[in-house]
């Protein structure tokens, strides 16, 4: 096993972890470890149970392609009429059937109803709202965890993390919003503000589009399967819509994870973002500490800092 | 033709320029135009032809796949050393039959020799080098053009672009350097820092690791055939390298666009970046001016302005 192996070899899908060089033969032991801040993995590898948090059933979405699973988290603190809205579409299996209609290269992927605009075969939202009141951005409270980054941002004023979701703040105008960073997803609309339901998503598959921060409800973030919707052929019509109906993904079904027998749920679990723990994962992606790295950048962008998934560990015990 | 359509009925491929809703009855004639600063299409359609820029055939490689041309501006004034280097390659056809080895979500594809750890089988770079010195960052000269980009930056003290490329600077220290956005291509390299060449090259997929920046030579960028790097599927080993030979996709050719004939080469333009016509693009897109935007950013990230790209307009009269 080489030293690239030996640092990745986890059950973690973190984003971006990787020096890049092929050829690697063993490095020569680091005789600095122990005087060392440690790297991301040696953060892991210390963390308690406590530091993780299993994901909520009644708010965690799959989204089921042939390909594979997606697992998306819902932001119920900061979406909670559009999470509202998903959870009764996913138990009408509104999406079951539906198609990936768009994949915009550095931009996004979105899927919905290939007949939404035909009034006559659009599919019915059922008990679903067809619309719903912007939630593009919602007041600071107190009952929302809030972990501040501190090398500041192009965008906003505060940048941080709440509840495993990349936020933006501006204290001052009291206000608080997710960023579009990868792998979140919202819920596409038309002009009108309250023309979104949630019945039509989007995933950000490029550099965080930033510029729809506050523009556009955001719903939650993937936390597993991005693979699925950011490795698609991109979409050759205008914005990236496919051509042709056969160009499409089809989608076998987005269920809410309770709705799920337990045994075809994908456990997971969540670095929680209010931890020490987490925070001193910050820390060693704004220094890598590896002897890769000649010049660590000594800081960090919001959507640069990844939020570590596991599959829970086996119990032991009775 | 919807509103988006008419929108986007250009020839650009440039990146993430799309709002997101997919039903879109034509909007109602937009009366506040005559009064509105530009949007990003105003200003491409009021360019002059001096605006743009024909590639230069000696700085401009051809990565041929199976599934179509990938064409690559070489950063010559950034990373000299590499760039002869991998003009030499391409002239001596060392790429030819090699693969892509490594497509890591939300990070980098990686192409190279398969067996370039395997000293019976590697290929011979033949008069190229195996290694190189660094080009991690150069001086900042007055031969290099520089437009500011007014917004700060998380990593650097100024951003901004040279000659088409996405730059940071260190005015005290006189140094510049390419940054990692997204479609900038590098040269792997081992722990040492002159062990890359060339042979081995990367390009971004996702949210700008801008950690690599001043820590490796990025060669150039990808200014067409971006769908066919970051579409592929990505690897299931560690750093998503592929687990079998048979996931990898197989290099066709890499050719220096002059050691092409005319006809096979992609007659391209690129928007010059010194130009109050870019100048005028990048306040487009720190400020969207279309009635879908509510609150425009006002700001604007390195790695988020488009560089357009354009076939060249036909050219008339004798």
């Amino acid at each position: 096993m080489n030293r690239f192996e030996r640092r990745f070899a986890t059950g973690l899908r973190a984003v971006a972890v990787g020096a890049l060089s092929l050829a690697s033969p063993d490095a020569p032991a680091d005789t600095k470890a122990a005087t060392k801040p440690p790297t991301m993995q040696q953060v892991i590898e210390a963390s308690k149970p406590a530091d993780w948090r299993p994901l909520d059933p009644q708010n965690t979405l799959y989204l089921d392609l042939a390909a594979g699973r997606v697992v998306i988290e819902l932001a119920s603190a900061y979406a909670p009429l559009h999470a509202a809205n998903l959870r009764t579409m996913a138990h009408e299996h509104y999406f079951d059937g539906l198609a990936i209609l768009r994949v915009q290269d550095g931009f996004v992927t979105q899927w919905g109803d290939p007949d939404a605009e035909d009034k006559a075969k659009a599919r019915s939202p059922g008990k679903a709202s067809r619309t719903l009141a912007p939630e593009f951005e919602r007041g600071i409270g107190k009952e929302l965890s809030f972990t501040h980054l501190p090398d500041g941002d192009v965008y906003a004023p505060e940048v941080g993390f709440s509840d495993g979701m990349p936020v933006a703040r501006d204290a001052k105008a009291g206000k608080t919003w997710l960023a579009h960073c990868y792998g979140m997803v919202g819920a596409g609309r038309d002009v009108a503000e309250d023309s979104g339901s949630g019945a039509e998503l989007y995933v950000v598959i490029g550099q965080a589009p930033r510029q729809l921060d506050r523009n556009i409800a955001l719903v939650g973030r993937v936390v597993q399967g991005m693979e699925w919707l950011a490795a698609l052929p991109r979409g050759s019509g205008p914005l990236g819509f496919y051509d042709k109906p056969e160009q499409r993904t089809s989608i076998k079904s987005v269920r809410l994870a309770a709705d799920v027998p337990e045994s075809e749920r994908t456990p997971l679990e969540v670095l929680r973002t209010d931890t020490p723990t987490f925070t001193a994962l910050v820390e060693s992606r704004r220094n890598r500490r590896d002897d890769w790295y000649k010049v660590p950048a000594g800081r960090i962008d919001l959507c640069n800092v990844p939020i570590p998934v596991r599959t829970p560990p086996a119990k032991t015990g009775g």
